[in-house]
């Protein structure tokens, strides 16, 4: 380490991540830095990281310390990725090399609860505002490290009061242009039931839900007739019908506990039967 | 509209968005803004957001007007995602409600292919860089855009110079805590087989591939018991035998069209037969 390089930690891709809350603390003595300073600092880095060979450079700026985005922007840094009050700025050193580091996350990940009641009537609603406002299977977007099933639950549960159980994964949809420029959408339909039959009292989110119902399979299917519900339901109902009849698991999932070194991690896995 | 409030649409969700570029060409009349005007101006939009009841604004800020960043950010701004040269910035305004803005992508999609030659050999492959450095399967990331299928072939033959065709989704897993922090994985492992059973040479990527064969399940037992794969390849290929066996199809890719309001978008749906 020579002197004014800030603070960084190796990665196994040859590469190097610097974080402005270590920098600030380490480098800049905790007193908060002019720009003048952190450029002089930053260039004197890219000069040290580049003499050793380093690839890529990854810059986490909190927010407390936004100041240095224009700075890194003017050092040909680039976004990878932001959330919250974190921002991640990225570049590639060699020239004579091809940048091989890995693009921002850009899938969300949605689900939608097929809720069959002992019955035979599905649970619909219509959301308040968005895009499409027919009748739909409640759903959402997972939060972070969410689990699939569970975000199906609390979904279900936001949206129409109805407490279900996962039973498996239906079909998932794949879109490859979706919400924002250059972002995909996976959409898994999952099957469940009510975990209480006697108790399938309807609760609207006063926040999102317009509209929600049990609805019979005849009354669907008049809604499709009359163009208000979207297609893509019928086919999901028609799938369903298709495995419940074989008596087949479908796509279930099981957890895992994997070892990857010296941590252990839970993976869920998606089995087809 | 009112002077003095930047340039914004409104969305189907009583939000508001705002993009530098846009706001630079009419807004500023082409002349870079200083720091003060922009304050100024962005305050005046706020106020005339927040009295006109919006929800959340969206605030898109090219890299050519970094500046713009602390300037949000000292204005209750958070980030919500960024990428390349787009960075999105966005503040809830209603006092009395929550908010209710969707999170950020955070997952990524990653395929491996598992695929089978007809004398019933696995291609395996060893990375030059990483966590793991035990035989695995080809595979690595999607690209914005990319479906399952292309992505896979396309791993497959940068990683091994194989062209191999996509046939099934065999399983998946879902890493609820992943690659960054409060990030999501979604791995896809597909069936294949070689497009041209009669070239199957290997051409190892130099830039990725420090080693690539193809194994006998014989060989692959005997690198499981010797610790050289993860056992979770045994796992797949254990389930790979039990779909064959089977003779169903397994999850498969369809590709729909379907139209939503006046523009019609290719769907890619996995069904489970």
């Amino acid at each position: 380490m020579t002197d004014n390089v800030l603070s960084f930690t190796k990665d196994v891709f040859d590469g190097v991540t610097v974080k402005s809350t270590v920098s600030f603390e380490k480098d800049f003595e905790n007193t908060v830095p002019n720009t003048e300073l952190a450029t002089k600092w930053l260039e004197t880095s890219i000069e040290f990281w580049k003499n050793q060979h380093y690839n890529g450079v990854w810059f986490e700026v909190d927010l407390k310390h936004i100041y240095w985005v224009p700075i890194l922007a003017q050092h040909g840094f680039t976004f990878h990725r932001a959330r919250d009050e974190l921002c991640v700025m990225i570049r590639w050193l060699p020239e004579d090399k091809p940048n091989t580091l890995p693009l921002y996350p850009f899938t969300s990940v949605g689900v939608g609860g097929v809720v069959v009641n002992k019955k035979g009537e599905v649970l619909l609603m219509r959301e308040k505002r968005g895009s499409y406002l027919g009748w739909k299977f409640p759903g959402g977007l997972a939060d972070p490290g969410e689990r699939i099933s569970e975000a199906v639950k609390r979904e279900v549960l936001e949206e129409t009061g109805i407490k279900a159980e996962f039973k498996n994964v239906i079909t998932f949809r794949h879109i490859t242009q979706s919400l924002y420029e250059k972002s995909c959408d996976l959409y898994f339909l999952c099957y469940m039931t009510p975990v209480n039959e006697d108790d399938i009292t309807i609760v609207k989110c006063e926040r999102e839900t317009a509209d929600a119902k049990w609805v019979s399979r005849e009354d669907i299917l008049k809604l499709s007739e009359s163009g208000e519900i979207h297609h893509f339901h019928m086919i999901i109902l028609d799938r369903l019908d298709k495995l419940l009849q074989s008596g087949r698991n479908g796509c279930y999932q099981e957890q895992f506990s994997f070892k990857a070194g010296s941590s252990t991690r839970q993976w869920d896995m998606y089995f087809v039967d």
